[in-house]
């Protein structure tokens, strides 16, 4: 038997209308390369409407991929929102990638349309001769902007002349609410970058479930600095859940110095910001110089893409007078997870253990659902020291990339193994502990090669330190040290082994230690392990 | 082009799978019949999957439907997860209502069981002649209470019986999301009760949008006594969300008196409360005579299910320093559908403007299309002034009733028409100004009948007033007042209509108004104007 409710699709158009309708007065301010842009949900509605009008004019179709290369800014959220809302799709591509990535990016989505801000000009008019399927390069800029880029790039058109006279009057389709929204490619280490193809329902479902106040808590009083750029999953989905909770937004533009993020937060009157760990070591350091700027208005602190150090969440909520929210997840999961936002028996910790809770990735949300599973797939205990493969499922989780590349990423049942390895405490509290293609298994056990690096962070002579598993006749893997130390300090091997045994098990303990003046890495700034693990495949383990 | 998300389907097994597995330890507290109950979601989870077993053990097959008669309680709790997680449709039924709509009710939903506190057996024992589909009676007590109404009443079983030895291993299975999750019948003033058939889907969707810090914002902090009763349109919901956000819920049973809400909300550190104004009239009337029993950890009191008036918010935000936060919706909606959360600029407003905000029913939450339309069915602006009936549409709003009664109940563009009568200001927020039925139609214009009972109330020897539409000749309707006054004290027409010129618009004023010794009500405690309208749609208005 059925029940008897509404069938009401859910839309991304929805989070825009309702903006508009109920918080139409509140502000999206953007930096943008051309000054300063106050506009609101309303008039912010009013031009992707435009926006989506000029896109129909254009010859763009439902289903046709239409390609962002951009910083945070209000022509990004009007793309989000009129690109969506017709029945396209929205490629975010991330101009931090290598060019050969984003000509294989841009080609394998077949993006029709690329629009782009003008600091990309130079970048775009060397792939162009390789991006057969873009028939028009629009740049995110007034006409004036625009005519100054055409000198050298005739081809551009101005996005602000593309909206100019167009009907803002457009009525948004009723879709499919499982119809594609928007599409983020994710590089990992190995093999090409693949697609995540969003839905209208995974992405109105992710918003919404981190609206809630254990999660973003986001509310109409808020103002949110949204640093984490909107290329990287969706912003984080705030360009969405702002708008469903009636949240004032602003956007940085291509500034994330200290600077200019303290600039912002004071002048926007910021209560929260989104972004990663490097941001927040930028405006530390910026405040050391300049204590006058600490922000005034802000309170919280999301912090995610990668793990935040213990000492940076603890100088973040002295100094800042912030709470710190250390937030977990993935392109594949839209990318929100989890958060490590207060348990109930909050009041009952010491500062100890509640920054014990805060350099935790925190708790799973409601409608992801989350386990850690042994080398057999077996379901491990929520103990806080048994560690294993994290998969997750719901229904804002892919199942399977864009045209199908690397086949089906979901076991049997369903749940996709987000390659990330993890302890859970009894409070639900998981604890990233490694990459599962990191992880050393020796004897059938396991290894974390990152608590072994953040335990040789300790010494205070290590400047850098990597950790991999190299192959062992009688272990399987042993772990193999490779360190750098800082300029004019050293350190020696067995000084090190012994600051390490206070930190790990004896077992642990690296076979070897090697002392190197560089490490490779990726070109998002991690550690580039593949490389390593090639370039010391043969070392001989002293015995 | 479809996205390559998962295909979960949105469950309500899902809410308190959540519940146990990152809440588990939550409380939840029960009043019961039979004394204090502490369990935890945990534990609720365990009871619901045994509770599973036992129903499948009785025959109960998937759309089947079990009904409830039964006051807040742990036990309910577990019914709302067990009946609705194996696939089957939970009914609760108001014990209020008369026992002709009792029967009509159950025997219109074919219930095929029936779980009912041990208070209700001997008002089931009269019904029981009249439900031939009710195949078990079920008391929710244990075997040594039950025994005790056995002996009067040997067919009920007991519901701890029925539990008792029951595996709690159940695994709930994977329902299309569409599946009918849970029956309420609402009982208007003309015609049959008839039911609202929620879904899986309607019923999560609901939760999570309410869960948005701006309508409900429940986190796990909280700890919320729900006197708004389960058989009221699911408890507003707070069955459902509670899981989701991971409260602590504590449920009063049968005493909602001044004296016992005081003593849960102070025992049980309870920070948040939702339930109708007359029981917050009750404690305030409590707390006049015991300002020592003051709730000292009560932060929010939500009101809904009918307008809470401005002199009741004042008093209950100053006495008990609480924020009080009027909600707004219907049977039909799930229930909720708008929350008067405090707007953007709150803080610039003056204590008398954040009352005036207070009193309104507030603003739309996400997912919920909202309009106010005039006779032909145009939308009127949103200015404050203007106001029609309201009408809304969105996943968790019905499109027709139980066994089609009545037909469709939605328009052409999907729209449900709510019966109310509304004002919308700029800010979103909507006040209701009366029911559309009991709007007086004066020459093409409308006169909230509600406004002038309200401001009739102003003279101190009014102690109720009605105002209803008598055909008039000229104008279509004309206002009649009916006014009982206060014992020992009264008042002339003169004197009260000049009261009324200082509220209301001229042509407002009523052409009549009767000075009566009593009024009509409904079982609920409402006027009943049909019954007015019926006993004076012949009388003469002087000219």
């Amino acid at each position: 038997m059925f029940g008897l409710m509404q069938d009401r699709p859910l839309l991304v158009s929805s989070l825009i209308e309702y903006a508009d309708q109920i918080h139409g007065e509140t502000e999206i301010v953007s930096r943008c390369a051309d000054g300063m842009h106050r506009g609101t949900w309303r008039s912010t509605h009013k031009r992707a409407r435009q926006l989506a009008s000029a896109l129909i004019a254009l010859g763009v179709k439902p289903g046709d991929r239409v390609a962002t290369l951009a910083w945070n800014s209000h022509r990004h959220l009007e793309l989000y929102y009129a690109v969506s809302g017709i029945g396209a799709v929205l490629h975010t591509v991330n101009p931090r990638l290598f060019p050969e990535q984003l000509t294989y990016i841009i080609n394998h989505a077949e993006d029709t349309l690329l629009f782009y801000d003008t600091a990309f000009a130079p970048l775009v008019e060397k792939l162009k001769p390789e991006l057969p399927t873009v028939k028009h390069f629009v740049v995110l800029a007034d006409e004036a902007a625009t005519a100054a880029v055409q000198k050298s790039h005739p081809y551009v058109r101005s996005y602000e002349a593309l909206l100019s006279g167009q009907r803002d009057d457009y009525v948004w389709p009723v879709l499919d609410e499982n119809t594609a929204a928007a599409l983020c490619y994710t590089s990992g280490t190995t093999g090409n970058p693949k697609g995540v193809l969003y839905s209208h329902r995974s992405t109105v479902l992710h918003a919404l479930a981190s609206c809630m106040k254990d999660v973003l808590g986001l509310s109409c009083q808020e103002s949110v600095l949204l640093i984490v750029p909107m290329f990287h999953a969706s912003g984080w989905g705030v360009p969405y859940s702002a708008a469903m909770a009636g949240a004032k937004v602003v956007f940085p533009g291509a500034a994330l110095d200290g600077a200019s993020v303290c600039e912002l937060l004071n002048s926007e009157s910021c209560t929260l910001s989104l972004g990663v760990p490097t941001v927040w070591l930028g405006l530390l350091a910026y405040l050391d110089k300049h204590p006058e700027s600490k922000p005034k208005h802000l309170r919280r602190m999301l912090i995610g893409g990668s793990a935040a150090a213990r000492a940076l969440i603890a100088r973040l909520e002295s100094e800042l007078s912030v709470d710190v929210i250390h937030l977990w997840g993935m392109t594949e999961m839209s990318p929100v997870g989890t958060a490590s936002q207060r348990p109930r028996h909050w009041n009952t910790l010491s500062s100890d253990e509640k920054l014990d809770l805060k350099v935790k990735q925190g708790r799973v949300m409601w409608g992801v659902e989350l386990k850690i599973v042994d080398d057999n797939g077996q379901a491990l205990p929520h103990d806080g020291k048994a560690f294993g493969t994290v998969k997750v499922r719901g229904p804002w989780i892919a199942k399977s990339y864009f045209r199908s590349e690397g086949g089906s990423i979901v076991d049997d049942d369903g749940w996709f193994s987000t390659g990330d390895v993890a302890t859970i405490d009894p409070s639900g509290y998981m604890q990233i502990t490694d990459r599962a293609k990191d992880v050393i298994k020796s004897g059938g056990e396991w290894i974390s090669s990152i608590d072994l690096e953040n335990a040789a962070l300790v010494h205070p002579a290590v400047q850098e330190a990597a950790v991999i598993g190299v192959a062992h006749p009688t272990w399987q893997e042993r772990p193999l040290m490779l360190v750098i130390c800082k300029p004019g300090q050293s350190v020696t091997r067995d000084e090190l082994q012994s600051v390490l045994a206070s930190k790990v098990a004896k077992w642990w303990l690296p076979d070897d230690i090697l002392f190197v003046s560089e490490l490779p890495h990726t070109a998002t700034g991690k550690l580039n392990k593949l490389k390593l693990r090639e370039q010391y495949q043969h070392h001989k383990l002293p015995t």
